[in-house]
């Protein structure tokens, strides 16, 4: 038991010391200190959630809504600083991802050889 | 780079190794050998997977599913083997829940601290 959460611990360090993480810190904390970046950031991240939760929920997006929301995406890509922080978090979403595939792999076989030939 | 796969690969082995696992891998494959066990197990969780899809799609719930919903888990909740399996796979998601907010900190260190002062 205390030897997961040591390994866990482990992880964690080479995570926040990985060059992904640095540089997601880096990119992060120089659109948070340029207050129209951060401004246009947030508006990002508000319009995203906003339509995902309408999508959960089942609500309709309206084409106005859709519009707006293109707009958005073409503006931030098209700033530096926050095209640069978007493209360290999917390079640090795809690292959590491969993390969390490798140490579910054990459930992973224990499920998946369910049916079929038993072990 | 590296170093991360190496402790995610350590932290994989640890938690394939654990009592948590070794005791989930037992108790399933102790529900799997037993033909009605297994399939009183397989109802149960088609059942769940059922009513989660529905609520998910904002789809109502009727009394009668609700009732036979109802049924079903107290009847696993009587099963011991069933039972036991549950309790193993409660004590494992607990683990890996752990595991998992351990290794999101730094994330959540970085933008849980985006409001307010910076760093
Ligand atoms: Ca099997
Ligand atoms: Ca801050």
């Amino acid at each position: 038991m205390a030897n997961i959460y040591d390994h866990a611990y482990e992880l964690e360090t080479a995570l926040r010391n990985s060059e992904e993480f640095t540089q997601l810190q880096e990119a992060y904390n120089a659109v948070m200190s340029d207050e129209a970046a951060k401004q246009m950031f947030d508006n990002f991240r508000n319009t995203q959630i906003e339509l995902q939760q309408k999508q959960m929920q089942g609500q309709e997006i309206s084409e106005e809504e859709v519009e707006q929301a293109r707009k958005v995406v073409e503006t931030v890509q098209q700033h530096p600083q926050i095209s640069k922080l978007m493209e360290q978090e999917q390079r640090l979403n795809q690292v959590i991802n491969d993390v969390s595939r490798i140490i579910t792999k054990p459930l992973e076989d224990l499920y998946g050889a369910g049916e079929g030939e038993q072990q």
